[in-house]
């Protein structure tokens, strides 16, 4: 591991953190996202790479001419969700950085211009919408959409933009600069434990599984829990409970996954049975007949238990995001490049977005994975092992060596 | 039914209601309770009834001598839940001072005095305390306890009465008062459907439910819910839908109820595994043996599927009251004044505490219940027909005449 990469851990990783939770809080365009972005810039000018924002608030530090054609841009984003953990976004912006350094210590020239970036706004955490800086640059978010989104405290993404000193009139596509790529790199943390079990400390991503979220309105009837008999009630709470089991077993029998992992009650009170339960439904499956399949059994089984306990059960889709497959030669490719001789690198899917996800619309684009011991992500408990860290970033340097050397 | 009935009930009816849910929302010392509380003075004076108001803010109405002794007194409270129905409280005081008019009426001269009595805070929607007003009469709330409660902007109990422009310092024990009372006598709405069935429009309380609140904490892991295994996971909210499904099951086998009708989840977000789910339990059952039993039961189930989720389950008693028998022969005596010759009026125990509940540690308490078709209480639907209050007021006409001829 270089001892740049240590360095720059070591200064990111105060910026941010709650000292109550020890989870990180770095909301896009908040004061601790404006330190991530100052550190970035201070970065890049020490390794005297030219550092500019571009027009949707991403990042870009080149080695090489920012304006030559058929460069190669790695990196990730430094923004994080609520009491988030420290590699999840920052081990691919300081890995990037950091296999820049391994890069100029093998004496490695590159032919093609090298960009490092930090995306804006990938987790979506304060205004809902996640990778807005990419979505915004491929034409995947409409820039009077992304620039209305508002805060919990009411405050929009062009006024939050503004305070943080960056203009939200040039938002919008940027195909441009997207056309001077040729190929985009992200290092990440795993998000789950399909590596943990095996001797590989970093793999290739395949996809990124169909998503989306349902909200489930359970529409009982408000009443007395002191004096009302269990015969004469309209609960949702138990049309709830019943619609969360089945979720989970009609999940697990179809290799999805599904979580109901927010909830709102009317009234709420301990003494009253509830007029109305809402449950979310976050759902994702390999392919997308996969996925319809898995939601509308659960949406059965929810409307069988509703008839039961008297309850309307109403379903609304909130969001959906197809299947992407990221650029099979560029991925093979670099599954070979990391792997022994006839044995490559693993390649596995994954249930979370990503601007490698996003930016695969417009660019061959691809993703590493670093092994992740407990598969623990979102939490302030994600971890990876300083050797794993180390397999990532020479890893990174390797596919950017042979993506820059042609 | 007397036309001082329907006039009063009309009056009272704008009073604090909203116009978003057509519910009330009569929290103790607000605007609309004083102008409830104003109302009920009116009432009094209008009656040539002397009206006071106790150390504890609950308002007495007197025909005849307020100082003597063996009185009768009658009543209920005219403050709600929050969006509670119109019948729930108000028709035990409007139907206290209809019977009032229906003695007149039938000529009855009371041979000891006769109390109307408007309890405070019966509810506790606002300060957290049900029956705050008969239980600070009554010794069971210690008066700086009282004092010092909250409301959920901070404002104490004390500042509220202040405000409203009673001495809080007065508060405590009213033992003076309570022994020159000889019975109490509460009407109310059903809040359940055990008349509804029947042709009996009035029924007679037998007894209080043991009844009590349980905090359970389900602590898991947080986790990304779009990339984390369902085996790699630690979700509560499966222990939590689990146990919401035993405690129905487990208070149905027992006779008893139980209800999980609050609910707070963190981090509560569509895209996270919850690291917390806590659910309050309320329980109640015709005896301490059963809820005890119940509430281990559903202990029991929470504990075994959290040990299968990798869930940690934690219990806390929040409150607990114990059973309140109503004075037997008083409750015997009004079922058989109220039921036709050898078919005494349904005696029927409720799971709700009433003032009458907290007085019967007093005095001899009773109370009785007007049919209520569909049960729900405690909601903007509560109802009960007109002919049916017509019932309860000639009812409670004829207990009042019976106990003060004597």
């Amino acid at each position: 591991m270089p001892a740049g990469f240590h360095e720059m851990w070591r200064d990111l990783l105060p910026v941010g953190r709650s000292r109550a939770t020890g989870g990180y809080r770095r909301y896009a365009w908040s004061e601790a996202d404006a330190e991530c972005r100052a550190w970035f810039r201070d970065q890049a000018l020490a390794r005297g790479l030219h550092c500019e924002t571009d027009r949707n608030g991403n990042q870009w530090a080149w080695w090489g001419d920012a304006t030559a054609p058929g460069a190669v841009a790695t990196g990730s984003h430094l923004d994080s969700v609520p009491d988030g953990g420290a590699f999840d976004g920052p081990l691919g912006v300081v890995g990037a950085l950091a296999a820049v350094d391994e890069l100029r210590a093998r004496g490695h020239t590159p032919r093609r211009p090298l960009a490092v970036v930090n995306f804006a706004d990938e987790e979506g955490a304060r205004f809902g919408v996640a990778c807005t800086g990419s979505r915004l640059a491929t034409g995947q978010l409409a820039p009077e959409r992304a620039r209305a989104l508002r805060d919990a405290g009411g405050v929009t993404l062009a006024q939050a933009m503004e305070r943080a000193g960056h203009d939200p009139d040039g938002l919008g596509p940027d195909p441009e600069r997207l056309e001077r790529l040729s190929a985009f790199v992200e290092l990440h943390i795993e998000q789950g434990r399909a590596l943990a079990d095996t001797p590989h400390p970093v793999g290739v991503a395949s996809a990124i599984w169909p998503h989306g979220r349902w909200r489930f309105d359970f529409h009982g009837e408000a009443n007395h829990a002191g004096t009302t008999r269990l015969e004469d009630r309209r609960d949702p709470m138990l049309t709830y409970a019943t619609t969360v089991l089945a979720a989970r077993k009609k999940a697990r029998l179809a290799g999805a996954l599904a979580t109901f992992g927010k909830v709102a009650v009317e009234p709420n009170g301990v003494n009253a049975v509830p007029s109305l339960v809402r449950g979310w439904l976050d759902s994702r499956a390999p392919d997308e007949e996969t996925l319809d399949a898995v939601v509308a059994r659960i949406g059965t089984a929810a409307a069988e238990r509703g008839a039961r306990d008297g309850v309307r059960v109403e379903i609304t889709r909130e969001s959906f995001t197809p299947l992407v497959e990221f650029a099979h030669r560029l991925r093979d490719e670099i599954a070979g490049l990391l792997g022994a001789p006839g044995q490559p690198a693993p390649q596995l899917p994954t249930g979370a977005g990503h601007d490698a996800g996003v930016l695969s619309a417009a660019l061959p684009a691809a993703m590493l994975y670093v092994r992740n011991p407990t598969g623990v992500s979102h939490s302030p408990a994600e971890s990876a092992t300083e050797d794993d860290c180390a397999a990532g970033v020479t890893a990174l340097a390797d596919v950017l060596e042979e993506l820059t050397c042609r």
